[in-house]
């Protein structure tokens, strides 16, 4: 057992093995969430786990663009793991999928992602996403159908008060787009906005070249957060068109959720900037009380596909699994996964066991073999801590012993086949 | 539409995108093979997609070390992305799982690895594979439990006219294992015994120096190919103890698989050496007519796991996921898959539409909304090319149409949503 320190030690930050239970409860929570995207018709893509780094990088915020891991082809190519689904997506969608039928709806349930970030609480190098993209539709109805599909999702989980906080892309660039603002003064006005600092925010917008109704409004975003009147404040501040639009697009995605059932997870939120990179309309995050991270985040990106190919309007939304499952853990909620055995052969001879076995197993029964040549009480124990339903143990020629649940009970080998017909899984 | 063919000409060679059917059948293959894995009492493991190259090289043959593709993480080690699961998967139990009841079962069925060989027909650089591992238990009967369950997992997946080549590691390593053979000619040696070059391989043989007796076997090597009889002619030879019992090992093996009724799938061949790396034991390759390359490999590499702590026998094998859809396709199989959408709901307002899909979907149906505003004939056009079933869409206020099928019938809301409870997927 010398090198297991050693080597346990050396697994890289950020990364993690599962099994058993845990293996489990990830592959039960993506089934929920697989089911539930299937359910709004929409069908699974899978674009490769690296590519060109140039095309992952596309419209790819400067930050996403730092933490992806890079590394070269045999041809000096620079290549990348992916860091996100939504830029591969949009290049497939862009280069192949351009003369299908509109609107497409692909997903994605199981798909593992990877940012180099400062190891620190919660932040994975490598981990899991699902999502979905609605391409090719623009409008609010698009927007409400990822935000219903989104809540519903979340309810399969068994989620519970979750709130999903909305803003408008479209409205914060209203207010800048006409404004030379390098990107080191974006970062610090974004972190001075997401930080709800008003003084450096008022500094940072005092330096700016902007008319003084925008830099009003700008200096105003932190107050622009709660529920629907947040819409009627902005509408009383001077707006131009975009951002008006802006608010108009929000109140009517808002009518519409509100239709459906669903616009009580909302709060509007038009100070949410941080990670707006390549989002053009509707920009959401999803929290949980208690943890210091979204576990969810999507929004309209209508240019992005165009970069590639066709130039096509889309929304959607990615899902952490790993901080759902976090989420879920800290709410006392736990999926429920089963992978006991239901029943252990240990007889001999093989021929027999291996007949019993094949018999269980078409039944929908797992099955283990004992292999360990354990017997008596010390088979008995480990069923038992296996949490086994059923021990088929051979006691004499042609007679089969069935443990279940504490009694014993003896047959022939035809009539335990026979009885094994009314098990089931 | 201008970036499209340069896009598209600059996804690397060897990784592939999957959507609509072609990634439903790749799930479909996935999850039958999953489904027999687990009736088998395995479970699911899931490590990391990269990790530091030392882990993953540890006894790795070279052309697999080479092959690896590497990067550096920010503090400067040397990470790989993983080239197969059978190495990780022995890091985890060998420092994490070695105080388990033995023996532990594992499987992976969807899992994504990544070799950079010379771009040429079949060879993918990232490709998914299936497999098992079953660690704690030396013995034929193990040997013989997993090529019991990977017939099962290829009859489940419909292949047909497979062989399986059953080899022992223990039988050409007994060969040569006293004799100092460098790499570069063991190279070479494989490479005739492989290609059953005689020329060659009587060439190398007599420049080694090995007793005349195990010469005499070495060169005989790529005779020993057949039926169960070639373990009658490996028993005249002359043989030490070790290579003596690997053919008995083999014999045994075959006896249970031949009481399991699958025997007739294999044929022996002590001349597999290639990629025996790991392997101490039994070995075993899976072909299918007129593909050049094996759709699945494994073995017992009982050295393994002791590299990273616990010493623990093992056996398991590996199955290229993709590999199997080309063999399936070969043969005229396709595994059923159904991603069309079930119900089209077309109508407003929006509250009425929602209320349906909802109906529906909670029957199990998939459903979409329609967003793009088609209607009458176009719209029948789209959800026939959809292949869906049913088009809800609104005639007056409070009465909806259902085509179904070509017949088209009208509803008052409440009668639809009735209608609807004997709909099913």
């Amino acid at each position: 057992m010398n090198g297991r320190y050693h080597w346990d030690k050396q697994l890289p930050d950020g990364v993690a093995d599962l099994f058993y239970a845990e293996a489990a409860r990830k592959r039960a929570a993506e089934e929920r969430l697989r089911q539930v995207f299937f359910s709004y018709g929409y069908t699974e893509i899978i674009p490769p786990t690296f590519e060109h780094y140039e095309s992952l990088a596309t419209e790819a915020g400067a930050q996403l663009q730092e933490e992806m891991y890079r590394f070269f082809s045999r041809e000096g190519r620079t290549l990348a793991l992916r860091a996100d689904m939504t830029i591969p997506i949009a290049r497939i969608v862009g280069t192949k999928l351009y003369d299908q039928p509109l609107p497409l709806r692909f997903c994605y349930y199981a798909a593992n992602v990877f940012r180099h970030e400062e190891p620190q609480a919660g932040r994975r190098h490598e981990f899991t996403q699902a999502g979905v993209e609605l391409i090719g539709a623009a409008g609010e109805q698009a927007d409400a159908e990822v935000m219903v599909l989104l809540v519903e999702a979340l309810q399969k989980l068994s989620l519970r008060d979750f709130r999903i906080s909305l803003g408008q892309a479209a409205f914060f660039k209203a207010l800048v787009r006409e404004s030379p603002i390098s990107a080191e003064t974006m970062a610090l006005l974004w972190q001075a906005i997401d930080a709800k600092d008003d003084v450096t925010l008022r500094r940072l917008v005092a330096s700016l070249e902007l008319p003084a109704g925008k830099a009003a409004v700008l200096a105003a975003l932190p107050q622009l957060q709660g529920g629907a009147d947040v819409l009627d404040r902005a509408d009383r501040l001077s707006l131009e068109p975009a951002a008006r639009a802006a608010v108009r697009n929000l109140r009517r995605v808002y009518e519409l959720l509100d239709a459906a059932g669903v616009a009580g997870h909302v709060r509007f939120d038009l100070a949410q900037v941080r990670g707006m990179d390549y989002y053009t309309g509707i920009l959401f995050q999803v929290f949980v009380p208690g943890l210091g991270f979204p576990v969810c985040s999507g929004g309209r990106y209508d240019n992005l596909i165009a970069h590639f190919g066709a130039d096509l309007p889309a929304v959607g939304f990615a899902m952490g699994v790993e901080r759902l499952l976090l989420a879920l853990e800290a709410q006392g909620v736990n999926l429920p996964v089963d992978i006991a055995p239901h029943v252990i052969v240990a007889g001999r001879p093989w021929a027999e066991s291996i007949r019993l076995a094949a018999h269980a197993r078409r039944r929908g029964l797992r099955v283990e073999l004992e292999l360990a040549a354990r017997s008596g009480e010390d088979l008995i124990r480990y069923a038992v801590a296996r949490e086994a339903r059923y021990v088929l143990s051979r006691a004499d020629e042609g007679c089969w012993r069935v443990w279940q649940g504490g009694a014993e009970k003896a047959y022939a080998l035809d009539d335990l086949l026979e009885e094994m017909t009314h098990w089931s899984a």
